[in-house]
C-alpha cells in the first residue's frame, strides 16, 4: 500500500485516481426524510448519486448477490442485463429497498423521473440502494431531488459520487488504471456485512475502452470471483450486493487479456480498500492457505479462520493466542471430515512458525515477538489517511496437495459492536 | 426457567440439585504455576477437580470433539472407551493440553500419580483439560496437588467439582433428575467457544442406575445430538470438547426409554445453562425453524441466523433490525442454493410477524413494540442469580416441508470482545 504524509497529499492522490474516463459524468445531491417505519426526532439524510453515460451504451455487465431475499434494485438490475443498452446508474444510501410492499414501483418511479430529465426511458437506468433493510424509499423526496442531482453532474472526477454512496464507510474508495489509450476507474462502498458474494457492497467499474458486452461480463465474473469473493468482514452477505461495469466505448479497445489484467488489479486494490475500511477494523488479517487438495478447500479454510470470532477478538487485543488459530483450523477441517496429517501441517503468524510436526512452537520469547508483531499491525487512528495500511499474515500449509488460496478480513473490536448495535440511529 | 429471589435461595437450590448419586465422590483443590510459554508477573492458578467411583465400573460412555486438532485428553479419552472399566475422571482448567510436545505423557504422568494414591492404573482414569490451547501442563505442580485433591473428596455433592472446572464461566452449572430408585446428575463448564460439537465444553453425567455400556453410549449419542449439538455462542468448536457419562450401578436400572428421557431433560437444562452463561451474553436467542424440507436444513438455517454477527450485535443493542434477520436467512438459503417461495415465508420476532407474503411488516408502532421486547429480554446484571432467565425468540416458517429444528445462542456484546481480546491474562 502507498502511504501519505498528510491528508492533503492523500486527497490529491485520490483525486488523481478518480479522474473519469471519457464519456461519463457523475454527481450527487442529498435530501432529508422521515422514515415511515420509525418515529424519529430528527429527519434522516440520504444521498442520491448518479453516474451518467454521455451516450447510451450496449457494453455493460453485472453481478449480483446470491442472497435468497434480494433487494428490489437487484431484481430490477438482473432484468436490465438483457436490455439493449444502458444510460447509467442511480444510487441511494440509507435505505436498501428490500422486500417492501411497493419496492419495485418505488424504484422505477424514481428512475422514470430521472429519465424525464436526463433522457431515455426508466429502464435505461440501473437502480442501486444500500442501507437499512426492510424500510421503504422516501419516493416523494427522491423525486424532488432529481433536478438538483442532474445539476451536480461533472465530467472531471468520481470523488463526489464515491463519497455519496457511502454508509458507515470511513473514506471513499476509488481505484484506477491507465490501459492502452483509455482508463478503468472503479468506486465502491462497503463496510459492514462484507463477505463472499459481495455483501452490502456496491461497486461500479467505468471504462472508456471499447469492449463487447459478453467479454465484459465474462471478465467481470472471473475477476469478481478472485477479488470480491475473497473478502470477509463479518461473514454476512447482504440482500443488495451489486457489481456493475459499463463502457462508454470512447477509446480503442485493448486485448481481452490486457483488459482483464487491468480490471483484476483495480478490483484487487478496491477490495483491499473495502476490508481496510471495515466497521471498527483495527487489524486487517490476511489468511493464506497452501498445500490444499483443492482451491475451494483452501478458500473455505481461509474464510473459516477469518470468520472465527475467537481469532478475531484475540487479534484485536494484540493477544498472540495461537491456540485459537489452530483451533479454528482444526474446527473447519474436522467439520469437513478432512483427514489431515497433523505432523506435516505448518502454521505461521507473520514470520514465526507457531505450529509444526504436530505441536505448538511456543516459548516466552516467541510470545513476546508475536505480541509485538500484532501491535505493529494495528491501525493508528492518529494517522487515518490513507486507508489502514498494515496487515497481519496467517499462513497455513496443509501439505496435502498443490492448491492455494488467500482471503482477507478484519478483526472484531469494540467499535464493530458499537457501530452495529444500533446502526440505524 | 426457575427464578430465585436471593443468592442464598439460589445456592440452596443448586446444592439440592448437586446431590451425588450413590457410589461417587467428588472434590477439588488448586495450585499455582508459572507457564513456560509466557513471562508473567504473578503466577497463574489452576484447579484440579476429581470425580471418583467407589468401585471400578464397566458402565461408561463418551463423545468427543470433531476438531481435527484434538487435545491430548481427547486422544487418550477415545482410547479409554475400549477399556474394561473406569474409576473416574480428573479435570484441570487453565490449560487445555493440546498439541504440545509431550502432551500425552504429561497427562498420563499425572494420572499415574492419581492411581498410586486412589488405586488402580493410570489408564483407569479419564483426563480432561480446558483452558489455553498450545501451552504445556505444569506437571510438577499437578503431581504435588494430587494428595490434597484426594483429601478433598466428599460423597455428598458435586458443587465443588462443578465450580472447579470453570474457566470464564459466571456460575457453576449442574442439573439433575430423580429416576426410579436412583438419580442422574450432570455438571458442565463452557462459556466461550460454544458451538455444535460441544466446543470447549466439558460435561459429566453421573448416575447410580444400572445400565449396560452400549445402552449408555447410544443414549448419550442420541441425546447429545439433540442438546449439546444445538447450541451456538461463537460458532467455534474447540479442541477439547468432551461429554462423559458413567454409572456406579448402585441402584436398580430403569427402562432404556425412561433413562433416555431423563437424560435428555437433564442435558437440555444443562445446555440452556451453558448458553445463558456465554461470555458477555446479555440476550439468549432461540431460533426455531419450521416448514423445512429436512431437519438438517432447518438446523443449519437456525445456526446460521444465530451465528450472524450483524444479527447478534443488533439484538445486543436492543435494535429490532429485522432487516438483518431476513438478510441472514436469505444469505444462508442463497448459499445453499435453496429456492424458497418468498411469498410463503413467515418470520416472527417474539409474537410479532415481521415478514410475510414477501414483504416486511413494519411501521413505527411495530418497531416500538419490538424494541420493548428486546429490552425486556435483556440480562439484568443487578440480578445475576440464577442464570439469566430470559429469551428472545426468532421464528422462521419456510413453508417448504414438514421438518423443524431449534437452536439457542447468544448476542454479541462489548463484554464478549473484552473477555476474548485477552482471555489469557
Amino acid at each position: 500500500m502507498e502511504t501519505y504524509t498528510s491528508p492533503g497529499e492523500y486527497r490529491a492522490a485520490l483525486e488523481a485516481r478518480a479522474a473519469l474516463p471519457a464519456g461519463f459524468r457523475a454527481g450527487r445531491t442529498s435530501l432529508t426524510f422521515r422514515p415511515r417505519e420509525r418515529s424519529v426526532e430528527n429527519p434522516y439524510t440520504m444521498n442520491l448519486s448518479l453516474l451518467l453515460l454521455d451516450d447510451p451504451s450496449p457494453s455493460f455487465a453485472g453481478i449480483f448477490t446470491r442472497n435468497a431475499f434480494p433487494g428490489h434494485p437487484v431484481v430490477i438490475g438482473r432484468k436490465r442485463l438483457s436490455m439493449p443498452f444502458t444510460r447509467g446508474v442511480l444510487v441511494n444510501n440509507k435505505i436498501s429497498n428490500v422486500c417492501t410492499s411497493d419496492g419495485d414501483r418505488d424504484a422505477e418511479q424514481v428512475l422514470a423521473r430521472l429519465a424525464e430529465v436526463a433522457g431515455g426511458d426508466y429502464d435505461d437506468y440501473f437502480p442501486a440502494s444500500t442501507g437499512i433493510i426492510g424500510w421503504r424509499l422516501p419516493v416523494e423526496e427522491m423525486l424532488q431531488a432529481i433536478p438538483p442531482l442532474l445539476a451536480s453532474l461533472k465530467g472531471d472526477n468520481l470523488l463526489e459520487f464515491a463519497s455519496g454512496i457511502m454508509t458507515t464507510d470511513r473514506f471513499p474508495k476509488i481505484r484506477s488504471a491507465a490501459v492502452g489509450e483509455g482508463r478503468i476507474v472503479a468506486a465502491a462502498k462497503g463496510a459492514g456485512m462484507i463477505e463472499p458474494n459481495m455483501a452490502t457492497m456496491l461497486a461500479f467499474v467505468l471504462t472508456d475502452l471499447e469492449i463487447k458486452r459478453d467479454e465484459l461480463q465474462k471478465a467481470l465474473e472471473r475477476v469478481g470471483s478472485r477479488t470480491f469473493n475473497r473478502i470477509s468482514i463479518d461473514s454476512d452477505q447482504s440482500t443488495s450486493d451489486t457489481l456493475l461495469a459499463m463502457s462508454s466505448r470512447k477509446r480503442r479497445g485493448v486485448s481481452p487479456r490486457q483488459f482483464e489484467e487491468a480490471l483484476a488489479s483495480v478490483c484487487a486494490e478496491l477490495v483491499e480498500d473495502i476490508v481496510r475500511n471495515g466497521e471498527g477494523t483495527t487489524h486487517v488479517i490476511r489468511v493464506s492457505v497452501s498445500g490444499a487438495p483443492s482451491e475451494g478447500m483452501a478458500l473455505g479454510l481461509a474464510k473459516a479462520v477469518l470468520n472465527s470470532p475467537l481469532v478475531k477478538t484475540a487479534v484485536f487485543g494484540n493477544d498472540p493466542n495461537v491456540g485459537r488459530l489452530v483451533m479454528a483450523v482444526g474446527d473447519h477441517l474436522g467439520a469437513q471430515s478432512f483427514e489431515v496429517a497433523l505432523s506435516k501441517v505448518r502454521i505461521r503468524l507473520g514470520d514465526s512458525v507457531i505450529f509444526s510436526e504436530g505441536v505448538f512452537r511456543l516459548d516466552a520469547a516467541t510470545e513476546e515477538r508475536l505480541a509485538a508483531y500484532l501491535k505493529v499491525g494495528q491501525f493508528d487512528p492518529k494517522k487515518p489517511y490513507p486507508e489502514h495500511d498494515r496487515t497481519i499474515d496467517i499462513i497455513v500449509d496443509l501439505a496435502a496437495g498443490q492448491a492455494r488460496a488467500q482471503a482477507i478480513g478484519s478483526d472484531l473490536s469494540y467499535d464493530y459492536v458499537r457501530e452495529n448495535a444500533d446502526y440505524r440511529t
